[in-house]
């Protein structure tokens, strides 16, 4: 865990008003996950078992589109809370979330 | 299974001289997708014990970069091998796989 | 136009303190879309004289490339200016603002 | 124009029995690259105006849409022709053609 994160984990983006943006949605996220990671499994086993390229990578594209649609979810939730509480209360901070939640975004989008 | 699976994995693309291009490096992407199995694990972990937001989406981007990276090496395998294979036998072969490893391409470059 | 974009162009994103977050950089987004207007005619040109297809691929990676930067560039001073200055004013004018960056967000990781 | 390209340039992909793959559908390609041209111009006419940023976003994903097109249709001409018709020809030749294609492929998925 980065020095941020432990800032962020002892009060969470802003430190008393609210917690992460994603965690009214915790369960649905770890149920999301589970079935990325059941997918991660699934394409083992096709591997294993000699599956056909072009089928595999069917399920490949799949996983990466559930991925894909995690990644969204969560930087919206960041955005509604931790950035638009930040902003709210302080320019600099508000900014500085920005600029983190806009590196986040160069990444999704390499 | 798709139909044009089933028939793949009876006669490994050209059913005979050659198996699925990825065979070969068979314990390679297992390793990778074990890997990226465990980065699904983590998430889950990380959602579960409310880590920062901009953390877990860090590895999101790596998941996905993973993922990414899995995807053009087996569809170079698939090319190198069952497309080029189908392509030396047969013009008509040839022109179906492409068609098919085209649609698989749209689909990962979405 | 929209409406909302005949709304913001009345009134620029917060209709006094200050202008499109862009503005400042006018000249250099000209100037990067003028050098992408001559990439789209360079493609022409390589079509009209029967370049190498791979050739020709190179350079609507390049020209993606440069239009992929743009539109960051775009979002970052958009965020840094109407976002943030709409979420320091109005909790709801704020979230408005994130729910119509994230969706521009979506288009553009398509 | 790089070696290569020359080289295929004097003999289009193998040399005598076609020409590059988009030949036959070069009108269509040079529309739509016009097309993209003019949506260059527009993005301009835009900045220039002060057009609100997020409906700026909206027509550079509408851009990189169509360019994104315009590389699928490019990268098909070019497997169903040029790199079919090497692999039917020589087996080393074939793999070279898809070893490009794939470096092509690994450029336009970023």
């Amino acid at each position: 865990m980065t020095e941020q994160a432990a800032a962020a984990a002892e009060s969470p983006c802003d430190g008393s008003t609210h917690r992460h943006g994603y965690i009214g949605a915790k369960d649905d996220y770890l149920k999301r996950l589970r079935r990325i990671e059941g997918q991660a499994r699934g394409l083992q086993r096709m591997v294993d078992e000699d599956a056909y390229c072009i089928d595999i990578l069917t399920q490949v594209a799949a996983m990466t589109k559930a991925l894909h649609s995690v990644s969204l979810g969560l930087l919206n939730d960041h955005m509604s809370h931790c950035v638009l509480d930040a902003a709210a209360k302080d320019g600099d901070e508000g900014q500085a979330k920005i600029d983190e939640a806009m590196a986040a975004i160069s990444r999704l989008m390499r």
